[in-house]
């Protein structure tokens, strides 16, 4: 079975168990972990931000990330199909009470024009206020789409312009970074507070960062504590992610071939493929997850016609090709 | 001075306060207050909706509807500048949990297409799903526009087929009913749940309305007591309102006129004027306000360059035609 | 029908409708009713406070007094019959997201020796902090209780060694007033953050105010209106407030007479017997409330074995004597 | 430096991190890890539940167990120093809304006659109902103390009587089961929901389980996703957890003579110790914690003037004996 539901079902690595085996550790609550401490540095250090914290999912950096900017009552604008409107559950209104309005775009991209129609400024207290903008890149339910760093510069001007903070949704980051060459730091400007993902393409089991300011990330370690994320000898999982970033960060680039070699077999515009994701439309996609499944490819459904099959660390050449040939078939 | 910020700021009538001081009242938080069972009862009634509950305002009435019909952690979509996504102050997400996707409208219209788009069906427990559509008739920050009932239909078509609730924001759907024709109880037909306003338009000093199934309503009776929200002898208000029922309605065909004479005035096309709302762009809201109030009238700033002016029970037509006069100069 | 369910079935007198029907309004959201900002006005110099706000009911004015000096994540500590622990449906926890802690004591009394166990420092970001204690008086749920003034100022000073707020809910504190003579301001005094009701024992038929800072009262008004609390021309309310407090004051201790002599009638201690509540045990309370109302009096069940009756301005000298009689007679 | 401070300092064990290092793993989200899986089904079993969900932490262990019997608006009961009122930064009332009241009990023990007092039950929409009664076996901040499985059955047949649930923090319950010889499965018998820990005496570095029905698990397994508890391939720590409930329980004996060991030390009354956790009252917390520390030995303050040291499993007889020198004369 070759499975291309996510990025997220890939398995560590011997190398990589070997290191979380290795690693030293310490009482994260109490701050006294050197393998995450170290981590917390390095990532922070890649992206240019003062500070990190290692988080056991990209769904807790996400909300930690929006609600060290974002207060109760305020609101944040992203794109419909942004992961922290469609695939975190509600918990940026049912956890950190804030609320959201969209726009709409069919790769998932910064739209100056509909933001300047939504944002909403401070006008009193009656009125809903933007306090923040969020962009994810790539972009997951728009298929892996990359963001141009010149639009997230622009967005980030927006924001400077109207004294908002801007989030950066980056559990695919690497991705964006493997496929454009646009340095890490580049991407860390344009964001107050972001989040990175250890166990998507990376192939880490478990572990999500989010970034900012030492000041954000001093609040989210008591949020992410009252969340219930505030773990012990977490070490053994950074050494798996800092395994990761390491070795796995590179050949991001073979899963993009592979996406792009499925989205032909597939009838889709290569082109349109810009990552590792590609999504395109069936019929009725649950009986088409069904077919794929019998004929030995997992895929998901993100829609009632939309199929989204993913590449991965654990994915290779081999089966990357006998999946193209099934789902052509299809 | 005229005041066009709001048709909030109506004061009661002389006989409107007659009413009050005669109503027969008993303990609501027990629902024995008559006078209020009975306007419950009345306006449950035309707009065939099985029960009623009297709310302190507008916004509570809003908060609670759609929360009867969305879970913490599930969505509403509705249009972007609708009043329960800009103007409740974040309840929805912060007293209720709950989230929200937008479409974008210049007259804040029913998109299907958009909502096509937007539509989240229920694909597990990794995504938020929606549980309702929300609409605002008339659409207040769009500038009083009526959404036609043949859109309502449909979207409440588009509501059945996915099995999902429509939530009407009816703050102002006397207006819109006074302004098309179209009997009250077709636009109830479309909403699972809704509110109506008696402070508005009709004049009466305090008092909104939910509307919905009897369970729907049960529910929102104990939601309302923990919102703080559960007032005694309210049959004072509630005699308000059935004043402004039965003879305020008609004449709110002099406020749309009103607006109208407005509109000419400043030069925005008066077929845009829908109801008793004005919306129109200046170069800087702020000021403009300013340099109104200074000239005797009094508008409202709803975005960095959109004034809004609205007319209301206590603007003659003596007085619109001054205030045409002032705001045509500026 | 005798109705002692509660002081808040209290209907309006002749001469507070006229004063209703009389008052001058504005918009209150806009901070514009003079009847309003008067009522705020005098009632936050009567307790020696900066600063009111008219509230929809007390459970709303209790939220906001408690949510002004405890942040979500921080606790309130107060006695475990508490109003606001037993009977506001869990707001504080729902709606504020904040937690209590309580001591028990027979008489809803100051227990310092508990407190000291209860008490929570800051600690650092592992535990809840304790943020303010919060009291009752007189305490509705033990029997209309007085809180003497001494054990009030020795609840302040161990709140400013700890360098926390008090909260008092002050619903009935008219009848702590009249009961001892204690001035308004000496309870005043005690507290950062208190409520008051206008519509039980003074027969108001809607309103409470909070009182506090100037800065308290300006968050809460933001969070009046995120609640559904944020009502226009009620000044029409206000006008009835003001009239109970210029003559239904002093006469609560006729209401305090009759309670006395309810208690002797069904063998309670008078001596226990503070103010304007009778709290009494029988073998089942539902059961008992039946026989009453079928003799012709209403009385409540506040626990499994309590009934509670409640003597205010609609039950007259002759209806507590016969309500003694037949409750006798049980 | 001897670490005393908590038995969530433990450090994993060679041959556990062997285990890790050899894990099955797969995508737990989507219920595909067999290591986690089969965790799960043998810790349900021990205690004889139906099912068990793992956590990243014991507080979201407790966090989802009491939400699962305890809706938002209703309240638990609890001991005033309970894990979940005073340690999990208020995560009941700032996440899952629901309100606590405490009694007190210098042993943390169970007190039925308190429990009576405070009880609520179901009187209508007016007031908080009681949905939970919750106990922590052992009480961590009363010392360790165990509660006797015959408090625990008389809670249980107090809680049928009402129809209320029981929760169960058993974050320690291995050291009450090593200390008294009760089956852990009679443990079980007494909750409707429960949480044990993996990462305190028994030495994982990370991981909780909370247990319950098949629905309570359900539902609890959206409301991990949702707090960001849904975490890939922790198949990696499921087996730390596996390892040490195979080699690490029975040694917790050791960890409960040393503990007594350092209440002689100290001054106590070794037979006031339980467990694993001695707590002892000094003149100023934390001035006693910075002169063992300039001593050698780390201790937590759990108050002003208490003092907390915890055995475990990397305090050897060794450690223990060197400890109780040094904080005996101090």
């Amino acid at each position: 079975m070759i499975d291309l539901r996510s990025d997220t079902v890939t398995r560590p690595t011997e190398a990589m168990r070997a290191a979380m085996a290795a690693a030293e550790v310490g009482d994260d609550v109490y701050g006294e972990d050197p393998t995450v401490r170290a981590l917390e540095e390095h990532v922070a250090g890649l992206f240019g931000h003062e500070a990190a914290l290692f988080m056991p999912t990209g769904s807790m950096a996400n909300v930690l990330a929006v609600a060290a900017v974002v207060a109760p009552g305020q609101e944040v604008l992203c794109e419909a199909r942004a992961h922290i409107a469609r695939a975190e559950l509600g918990a940026h209104g049912a956890v950190s009470g804030l609320t959201m309005r969209t726009w709409s775009h069919p790769r998932g991209q910064v739209d100056l024009a509909a933001l300047g129609e939504l944002f909403a400024p401070d006008l009193g207290p009656y009125f809903v206020q933007t306090a923040a903008l969020s962009v994810e890149n790539t972009h997951n339910f728009a298929g892996g789409a990359v963001l141009p760093l010149a639009d997230l510069q622009a967005l980030r001007a927006f924001a400077d312009e109207r004294g908002v903070a801007v989030h950066l949704d980056g559990a695919r980051i690497w991705n964006a970074h493997v496929a454009t060459g646009t340095p890490l730091s580049s991407y860390g400007a344009v964001a107050d507070v972001m989040s990175v993902c250890l166990s998507k393409g990376l192939g880490a089991p478990v572990g999500s960062l989010m970034l900012g300011s030492a000041e954000h990330i001093a609040g989210a370690r008591v949020r992410r504590k009252r969340l219930g994320g505030g773990m012990r000898q977490v070490g053994i999982l950074a050494a798996a992610g800092r395994h990761a970033l390491d070795h796995h960060v590179e050949r991001l680039a073979d899963d993009h071939a592979h996406a792009r070699l499925l989205a032909e077999a597939v009838g889709a515009d290569p082109a349109g493929v810009d990552t590792n994701i590609l999504a395109f439309e069936v019929a009725d996609a649950p009986s088409y997850v069904a077919r794929a499944r019998e004929a030995g490819v997992l895929v998901g459904a993100v829609g009632a016609t939309t199929i989204r099959a993913v590449t991965h660390l654990d994915v290779s050449r081999d089966d990357a090709e006998r999946a193209a040939k099934i789902l052509g078939s299809l």
